[in-house]
């Protein structure tokens, strides 16, 4: 008896004609979105092979604290070791493949797996193995290791041998816009993971425009203009006594972070680099501090070494993963995981200042209520967005002038995929 | 580092030979029901091409009603236009892909995109889209339409750009026997949807016997005589009585409509041409009118000009998807939807006369009390069948003498899927 | 309109390439306990092709009682037929391919499809098929038969029609050792199922050594020395009382079982034949006698002809899913079923002597608590193994000195592979 393994031939998708064909400025072609292959490509050239947003130093600050990521099938460790360094590791026993740590985060003074107890120092080397031969090199056999960098405070890794080299530039030029934030020694408020029933490319293509902005997300509204790359001429007459109050509270804001002597230059570098990033400021509406009831402030404490609360929005936005928000009293950090071809994990975490303390200084509610909503109301967009992508009927729509983000999104992924072929 | 993606060579099934190898009077091969390929392989030849019956335009009476019907990743809207036409579109927004209608059914003014507010009226045109260039042209993207036909109050709907010019024959002969039910202005009484887990094909394979009522179906059995393509010869002795009920039945059902005037010609094309159909007469046991108790009345009202409540049940059986019985005092409409390999989807709607009132003509519970018995009892079956077929024990059976419309449902399949390998 | 199905194209796992680099002394690469088509051909080349322990003559005293068995897809009707022979056959109709039993296990006077009711006797032969033409030949349509084997009360499969005929070597020795337990007559006290979410490769790897014990299984060490293909050199010195009072425990046991003149020879033919086995004894710790608190016995009958309850622990080692522990007051009895390449049901059977009464001669409770205990550590080591081996990260790693029955479990594995290309 033999059980017969039997397929269909199917047309194979050649992966260089359909990157080739994409049409500017127009959505991606359905199998981008939906199909096992091309998550599993995603997997290899974009996140296998780019600096990959992970955490904050916030969540980690101490030695031997950790925090698990998975990446698809990935599992790697992010730890502070005994010398107060971060170092990142796969999740992986080295005898018989035994996932070392199953939690998300949690604290360690060596990392011992639970199957035949080989132990390792928070520096990865193998300190314990009982029943090897003599000759038996623990040296050989410490954890492996993965690429990992901070930036004021954000913790990025890399999966590849040989990471971006381009990497430097990022850091040197938005180090400096950090460090008035202080996120190093910052204290997690709050976090929230919430699963997305879409692919990972939708989740980040939502996040790179404002145009769903007006109808989707009112609380989002009662302190953001809903304007992003906008021009003048793109504003519909009905808003434009909204876009004036937008530019004369972008004007009081470019003046109060020059007076602050805060660097200023904004760069939007989103599709011509592998590390793809875009630095710029918002404006906030009504008092303009923060994210409270009519834009007040939601911690008492100021972060860092801010004075003035009506400091704006610096904003932040990743390729492939992440976007940040630095406000004057609190940051607001996301990154997506990928799970699946059409599951997306986003996980938002809101920093404060280390002294804040809960009940006193801010209130958990008040602090995260706008960007619960919003990501709730952006989950129902993406899950939308899948159901209709997977639709045999779908064809790549156009960008209005309003989402060239998300061209930008796209086109840096269509760029990377292609660079890897070579 | 790379993420090796590695699969072990399979032996491809040739599908021509696994085709052209069928046994003529046998059940087919096992992959037909289990695998992946051959599942999206219908969803291409047979559900993109033919007619797919998809509802009763009595499900939307009003201009802006509409129903929508997923086919495997499909989605279409049903719609009834402003000038009271029945359209189809694809439920997908020519913007971003969003779905643009995610509850069954319902009623609009306009169509309007839940992402971007892309609005689009009931014809399909476009009408609203914000931020777009100055040479957007609005007409190129209208929702993409599907060919869509009624017959005598029955939708159907076609994916193919060229769709089988066969319907037409097909409407001219059923129209006129399904005129006097005058299904189009009938009421709703009751509807649902039950999923199978089995593949399509073994749900309809399975209604297109009786050879399994005898045992399965005690409900049914109190209305329909346990014989469907039984011939003389075929009956057991232990039944010999009861068949000669069921010619005495016949005869005499045979005599009223004729003397009512009513087309009484059967005709069974179901495995000759692409819209394969079969009409045909059933005569009903006990009182003999419909099925309630004893085989009475179950609605007060009859439905449109017909004025004998022995009227007998006028069954139609449509390839690939749908059954129908219509009795004089109601209608029952059966129709499947592909949902996986695995899965099927059966919605069930009981249509009555439209002056008809709950509770005074007619009870919902006796109303479909029998056939919410039968399709139980046919979803065990199914269900057993399934896993039976997916035992790799299984090898293709003979099918008994009364099973022939079974075989013409194989024969139909197995015709299509080899014509549009060419 | 065309569905169009693409895929990318992957580079194909050459098999035959995986198998021959395969690293002695060390873990599996990834694919062994991930991939769809690995798991494919295990159920082809070892499930497919070796004899399979499924049940114990116990489970199925009566003519006509049954037990059916999965297999991946397969399922396989034990029944012990009219002349109390023990039969097997494919669990599907041979009419339309109905699954014919759907308990786990049951008593028949026939075998009657619940489709169209063909019948078929406990022999397999079919008895009744109702509207078939004079041609048909019942003869043919018998249930098609499946190999089948006891040893001792033990009871084999084998899928393919040619199976191992080392089988009759294996079941001459062992069947001596299981004669004195007279298992054919003993009694079902209790049965688990419980689903690991791990390979089946990993749940039997884990079988096979105890380095894990001394940590993992506090229940079990409470009857067991954690020692198991322990030489003396491999005992760290905190362990070396305890390696006196096992080698003085199994010193007194081997006289024991001279001293009753039961066979005491070990063999380990564990990679070495198609029908690899180990049979070996293992002392107990403690009282000495079964697994009740500090070693007493949990059933005061003991089994066939012992009568000296300190009678250690017969263990017999099966590849590819079996292990047994046979004490003498009950035998314990552990059997894998594949269910997917990430999940596996383990069985675990206690047999007692016949006339043993629950309540009066055992508890179940105290019977299986420490298997109960230990199988759920087993299943977490398991599961934290196989997330471990999914993860990219992974590679494989080198066994220890007391894991050399893992190896021969690999080793079977990799040869049994091998042998099936060719």
């Amino acid at each position: 008896m033999t059980v017969t393994h039997t397929s269909i031939e199917k047309p194979s998708l050649d992966i260089a004609s359909v990157v080739n064909r994409r049409a500017a400025g127009h959505s991606l072609e359905a199998p981008f979105y939906t199909s096992q292959e091309i998550y599993e490509l995603d997997l290899d050239v974009i996140f296998g092979r780019h600096w990959f947003f992970c955490a904050t130093e916030a969540e980690i600050p101490e030695a031997g604290d950790y925090v698990t990521v998975n990446v698809g099938p990935h599992s790697v460790i992010i730890v502070r070791d005994d010398d107060e360094e971060i170092r990142a590791f796969r999740n992986v026993c080295r005898h018989r493949g035994a996932r070392l740590l199953d939690q998300g985060c949690g604290s360690v003074g060596n990392i011992v797996c639970p199957y035949h107890q080989w132990t390792y120092r928070t520096d990865g080397s193998l300190v314990f193995a009982e029943y090897q031969p003599s000759t038996f090199d623990r040296e050989q056999f410490g954890l492996r290791p993965v690429h990992v960098r901070t930036v004021g405070g954000l913790v990025f890794f890399c999966l590849s041998d040989e990471p971006p080299s381009d990497f430097d530039e990022f850091s040197r030029f938005v180090e400096p816009y950090l460090l008035p934030y202080d996120l190093r020694t910052a204290k997690v408020a709050h976090q929230t993971d919430i699963v997305e029933r879409g692919n990972w490319k939708l989740v980040m293509e939502n996040n790179r425009e404002c145009h769903h902005c007006d109808v989707s997300h009112p609380e989002l509204l009662t302190a953001y203009f809903p304007f992003n790359r906008h021009s003048e001429e793109d504003v519909p007459p009905r808003m434009r006594p909204l876009y004036e109050r937008y530019k004369a509270a972008e004007a009081a804001l470019t003046a109060t972070r020059t007076a602050a002597g805060f660097p200023q230059e904004e760069r939007r570098e989103l599709d011509s680099r592998p590390t793809g990033f875009q630095l710029f400021h918002l404006p906030l509406d009504g008092a303009g501090a923060s994210l409270g009831k009519g834009g007040e402030q939601v911690c008492k404490k100021l972060l860092g070494s801010i004075t003035d609360p009506k400091f704006g929005d610096l904003s932040l936005h990743m390729q492939p993963n992440a976007w940040f928000h630095f406000l004057s009293d609190h940051a607001v950090v996301f990154w997506v995981q990928p799970l699946s071809p059409g599951e997306t994990l986003v996980r938002t975490t809101w920093l404060v200042h280390p002294d804040a303390v809960e009940g006193v200084d801010y209130d958990v509610d008040a602090l995260t209520a706008v960007w619960k909503a919003t990501n709730d109301q952006d989950r129902a967009l993406v899950e939308a967005t899948q159901c209709g992508v997977a639709n045999p009927g779908y064809v790549p729509g156009p960008y209005s002038t309003v989402e060239d983000d998300v061209e930008a999104f796209v086109n840096w992924y269509v760029k990377r995929i292609r660079s890897s072929l070579g």
